[in-house]
């Protein structure tokens, strides 16, 4: 095992922990050295998540308590956080205290402006001196800044469907930044592995509908994001939906052209923005979920509409890999000074 | 059987034509004298459409050719036609010049512009000189012109969960015709019982995707309804997608409020609207296509986005009932002078 | 609301209970008079059951709590109870006690032997002293007792596509009641609406596993329907499965013919036993849930194996229908003296 | 690209043949130079499977004709054919006598016998004489002669879900060969990309239905393996279900213990056969498709009904990976001198 790189997963039984140790437990140049769950503690991994049963060194992990001085003592070096906000804070300052590195995949690190977090979340920020330290998450935007980061807030699923393709267009001057309107739908997995009966197969199946509208906490980050892409303060009306699916993301965001800009303009710009980026495809061909689940790709396209002088941009990705456990270990990949694509390909 | 209505469905097998069938095999009013099939005449009703058979008088109904004469000597008054458009006017045309009255499913009379028609099909339309006969099928709007009409065009499904939230409110003045835009998501059978590998359930599932963009053919007879209800021309951004589920429709629609309207009477004006409507229900709460599938209600509901000033409208049907068979038939229930919700509920 | 029969639903937002309101809603000569659910007494049983706003007399109903004396006021002649096995029996005593006519959709009374209850369900009998006087509710096999019944027990999902089937052949002497086994396979909605993580939408979608091997509850009813149509003690094997669909049993049965019995027999025995059944539909077509689905068919075919010598007999039903609220339906209107395809076609 | 095998796959726009195309892209050791199909000769391999633009080396692949001296000239060393059985054959011989090396995953080459492939294929055997040459590829039955082999007929999908818990069973004695019964369900993907009504997602959706019964093509094969492993003529009862589901087999097998044998002695027998094999897991927890989709295990386990004295043998697999484009590259591992394992786990 020299040379590899040991980890830690924190939390690793929800739908994005399992990702993560699916990604990990095949990467290349990671020794996974500790699992948790306070669930699960004392059952061998392989029976927890049976997916990975047989696979590599998952065959001879065993999960544990989420205990501190365990952690700390597990000999990792880097932290992957899949918990729920708040509860994460209470993980990743201790373990930044200790010099450790973390890739939290909660809210809790992604929003510079503890105020924010209050407005969305309801709390108080958990870690609110910590939030100058933090990077937020999205490979494609911050890349330097996630090398150099020892805590990094990995973008939420909504906001990196949403991100990918705006802020270049945004930076660009090439669309209207004060009219900007998404329609997303995400597969179930998106809700987390809660035993809640709106979540359940009979509920769910041949069931299409709108969720948590008007203002969805991942407004917060996507706004954060999207203001600093358009040098001013951008607010979008976003509406989730829950589609009958398990995985993927589809976005559909309506802008409009800015003054002087040309409709046929976008796509090139967008080419020519992800032309060198490793999992941003952008194609003529209208994006669909399932030539993207298990994958950390994010497809984008654009259509014009010009009896409305509308753009239509829509992307997909899927919401456990490029919305959350791929995306955690493209920053971990960043950070650890690997190759971007180490395992993710 | 004396007292009731004799009915013919031409193109029984397709989805719209079975879902046809399964409601009339149940309507209290009616009886069913032919269904035709070029594919299956010969064959037992039971056997091309197992889920009907032994179902009332469908144990004894056999499939006929769709011949011109035998129609018309079948002894029905009225026509279902469940046939591509096109294909469609080549039978209203000698059924409506012998006094039959026709109910047509597809797209040749919802029009009453056969511009608009070429524009948006294609093909000069296929029998102009009828069309300022015709009405265009949905109750709710034009109730009392269907009562007396001999040829309906029974609405589209985008267009009925688009029009049923949209129209009161441009009738009454509350929210701007000049920027709306819709996101719909329909399920699978939407596009037909057609042997396309793009419809496979191995391409479907696990799948969401936008389609058509930008110029959906729904969209003629979509702006033609609301350009009435405006007193004026309205263009609207439409992006269809198909989402993995068998049935439904789900659509949110974004709009303006008009000047001087409030978003506290956008709610109340839709339920006042649709008081007395037996197939529409506005509530509070989000629509959910599998709260309608299976039935003739459209749902709908509102939201409002106060840091966008954006208004958002919600509806939810399904596709194969209020959108396609259960409108038909209650289009033909006015036009037989029958209860409107016979068969229906 | 003259002539009509008053019917009371006790636990009626469960699977089964929401599909018997949904039935009872469109029968023509019942009237709901209460509707229970200790979780939602106090709402109106549009919003806890949207599917069946608007639809008439439910617009009107309030859950209540299931308290005994209001039941015993509420007018109510015929009583379903679609509880958990257990509780049934606590509300079937006192209102058999109080002469009142009940159909439980729980295995209560399904049983004649309190042990074979003791055996299979873990726990003493609730109300042993009532097993005499119960009917096995399955129409087809129990007609006439189900007619005169107090208290009947409605056949449960499996039993009942497994049972239709089997029954006629072993009475008929045609297979080898010594070798039956049965794979069967269940849509989600079998396990109930219950907040379980086993029944998330991401835990059976793209799923298909066995359970409850080897000794399933269900087997204690059908060994006693099948001892009884043999004449002897019927064992056999049961392997239930779940599908990743919301509705639907499909039903596997292998066995052998018996000595002297011919395979050209199977069929036209079947055919000939349910020629006038207006639920059963023998065909040589091979059954498919989604013939069946909303509706209280049972669909049966069979298959001859002349290179192993095996009889394969399938069967479909919804088992939410024919499994549950539409046998409860039917024996209720076999009970009350109506027509007993009432509501159900 | 020194140190790579070369290798080409004919007809790789099946599902099989796209699978084959997402595994031989990440593979470690495989150079793809040619990807053909008659459909898509010309385009981009990206725009055919979307899913794989931008991995790796399918971002330059062109797909081309299936012309053999373009193939002889690709340059590659082994062959995958991904075509329908019959086409196949068409190519196996003039690459077998041009000294190349092939895995076919038809059917063409897995039965030793001309005259078993007539009789449940319908045709004459298109190349008999190589059969002496073939070995049936399952890697865990045949894996040193796979070794050797210059023409790998790869194993089926329902074959592997069967063999594998049957045969060491069979061969170590513990079972009775004269009694063996199957029934499995697999993924619609099973069928195909091929555009027929039947494989609509409205057809498929909320639907379980049997199908081929009762003499399935791949009874030819299963049986030739069992007999061998039994050292006598095996013949069994196969029924094969279609699930809604797009990938996953799932299989249950009834079987009777041998005489002396103990139920007990099953599952040990089965762990310590498999104990050092890398893609099956056989375990005391019932197998489920959704924790093998996308990987190359089968997972394995047993339950012995004591009340009939059944034993229960249960399997899942992705039809699409062991059960198709995994078991062919482990079957080309073995060839090619790799680690068995490379390019799967």
């Amino acid at each position: 095992m020299s040379g590899k790189v040991s980890v830690a997963i924190v939390g690793a039984n929800g739908y994005s922990g399992e990702e993560l140790c699916a990604i990990l437990a095949r990467h290349p140049s990671v020794s996974v050295v500790a699992v948790t769950s306070r669930q699960h503690a004392g059952k061998p991994a392989g029976e927890v998540l049976p997916r990975l049963s047989g696979v590599g060194e998952f065959s001879k992990l065993v999960f544990s308590e989420p205990a501190m001085h365990s952690l700390l003592g597990s000999g990792a070096e880097f932290f992957f956080l899949a918990l729920p906000h708040g509860l994460a804070a209470e993980y990743a300052v201790p373990l930044w205290e200790a010099g450790k590195r973390v890739i939290d995949l909660s809210a809790d690190f992604r929003l510079r402006d503890a105020e924010v977090y209050r407005e969305f979340y309801g709390d108080q920020h958990p870690a609110a001196k910590l939030l100058p330290e933090t990077v937020y998450g999205l490979p494609e935007l911050h890349r330097d800044a996630i090398r150099a980061a020892k805590l990094v807030g990995s973008a939420g699923c909504y906001p990196t469907s949403i991100l990918l393709p705006l802020v270049p267009l945004l930076k660009a001057g090439l669309i209207d930044s004060g009219d900007i309107t998404v329609a997303s739908a995400s597969g179930v997995s998106g809700a987390g592995r809660k035993a809640e009966t709106a979540l359940l197969f009979g509920e769910c199946n041949e069931s299409l509908r709108a969720y948590g509208l008007p203002k969805h906490r991942h407004l917060s980050e996507i706004e954060q994001e999207l203001s600093l892409a358009a040098s001013r303060q951008v607010t979008i009306t976003f509406t989730p939906h829950l589609a009958p699916m398990t995985r993927g993301i589809h976005t559909t965001i309506f802008s409009r052209l800015a003054a002087g800009a040309s409709a046929e303009a976008i796509l090139p710009a967008l080419e020519a923005c992800y032309a060198n980026e490793p999992f941003v495809r952008v194609s003529q061909n209208l994006p669909d979920t399932k030539n993207v689940t298990g994958t950390n790709f994010c497809d984008i396209s654009a259509r014009f509409d010009a009896r409305t002088g509308m753009l239509i941009l829509l992307s997909a990705e899927d919401n456990l890999v490029k919305g959350a456990a791929g995306q955690a270990v493209q920053n971990f990949n960043l950070m650890a000074g690997l190759d971007e694509t180490a395992g993710l390909l």
